[in-house]
């Protein structure tokens, strides 16, 4: 039997665990959401919500200094090991690839006040398609983390080359465009680092998906992730 | 007095941890080289020196790995504290950061060979400068992680206002060119992300000063870091 100190000890630590788990599913709502807005705005061209975006990265930015801290923390002090020590290491880099995605969201956000001085541009279509494939990844990649479904995660690993077919079709529709009518060079070139931030948004839910996998079954998943992406050498001759 | 067990594993403790050091060490030296390589290819306009940056960058995604599993071990089996535990904590996050540094100099080869197809483009000679200053600050936040010397790490951390504000400048360089003779759109893009990669592996040296620091100091630099990029909203009417 415990005493009342060792009871309260094994208690305090549950609790850390569990508020780390808890600062991870709130960042994973938050950068679910940032993103959704961003999409929302770029869609309804609205320049309002796209300062809203802008203007709420901060709260997640707080979120993951919390995590890296109490991660710190943890380590220091409980000296977790085997299941435990898994979730401390997944969970600080989660934090940084949702922080890292809700920063390309906010971006986006900042770029659709440039895009919103012009007339509407037809790859924005494309984009919103990438879009919203890229948000169901990170639905699927969350819900894989909060459930530990090991297969959903690398579900959500092997789609990111679709992601990155979409992306390398969406750069060659955006230089076509800017050929076609130079007067849309630079709303253009905004699109086109649009369309990379959610290229790298769906580059960062592999990592949770991998993060995830590691997490759950302790094997990492160290072989080549598979690359659909050929848009660094398009307007290369064969 | 420590029995001979005892010393064997201190000194085994000590082995791993200079092991970590140590392929910390070789990940700064290969990303730098990378970096040094990947411009030089594009200032010399060498498709066969390209191609070799493409084709190192898997030597220092290994080293990434093995110091991702070296460090899991470590936290596991010696449970470190205070210097050690943010030696551990500081490894794993500059070996990312390195990690992707190489990553984009990789790109920037990739992309050089698109450019070789074509013409050179004078914006190329701003690339080049904003190259020298981020190899510059690679260097000296290496040293500065190596010497234990948190004067340097911040001193790096003030100059990327410079990185940013010369990444800018670029960016608007490369959209007038582009819209001075349209048929330069396509090497002009692949442009654009050069510029954005070294202005991103100057955001990594910037975290790898902000760690190193925190590693020295045991302090975290948790306010906002000082920005100097405005091409996010380039374009925009004021």
């Amino acid at each position: 039997m415990p005493t009342v100190g060792e009871h309260h000890i094994v208690k305090s630590y549950d609790e850390q665990l569990k508020r780390l788990h808890d600062a991870i599913s709130r960042m994973g709502g938050l950068a679910e959401r940032q993103l959704e807005l961003s999409m929302k705005a770029v869609e309804t061209r609205d320049d309002t919500l796209a300062g809203e975006v802008v203007a709420s990265d901060a709260a997640i930015d707080a979120d993951e200094h919390f995590v890296n801290e109490q991660t710190v923390r943890l380590l220091a002090l409980r000296a977790p090991v085997a299941d435990d020590l898994r979730t401390v290491i997944a969970s600080l880099k989660i934090a940084a690839d949702l922080e890292r995605i809700a920063d390309h969201a906010a971006n986006n956000a900042k770029r659709t006040l440039v895009l919103n001085q012009t007339a509407p541009l037809a790859p924005v279509r494309t984009l919103l398609r990438m879009g919203r494939l890229v948000q169901e990844l990170l639905a699927q990649v969350l819900a894989a983390y909060l459930q530990h479904d090991a297969a959903q995660a690398l579900a959500v690993r092997a789609r990111d080359q679709e992601v990155d077919a979409l992306y390398s079709s969406l750069f060659r529709e955006i230089l076509t465009y800017m050929m076609e009518d130079p007067r849309t060079i630079t709303a253009c070139s905004h699109l086109m680092f649009m369309a990379k931030n959610i290229e790298r948004i769906g580059d960062h839910a592999t990592n949770i998906a991998e993060m995830s996998y590691f997490l759950i079954t302790g094997q990492s998943l160290a072989d080549q992730r598979p690359k659909g992406d050929r848009s660094n050498t398009e307007g290369l001759a064969p």
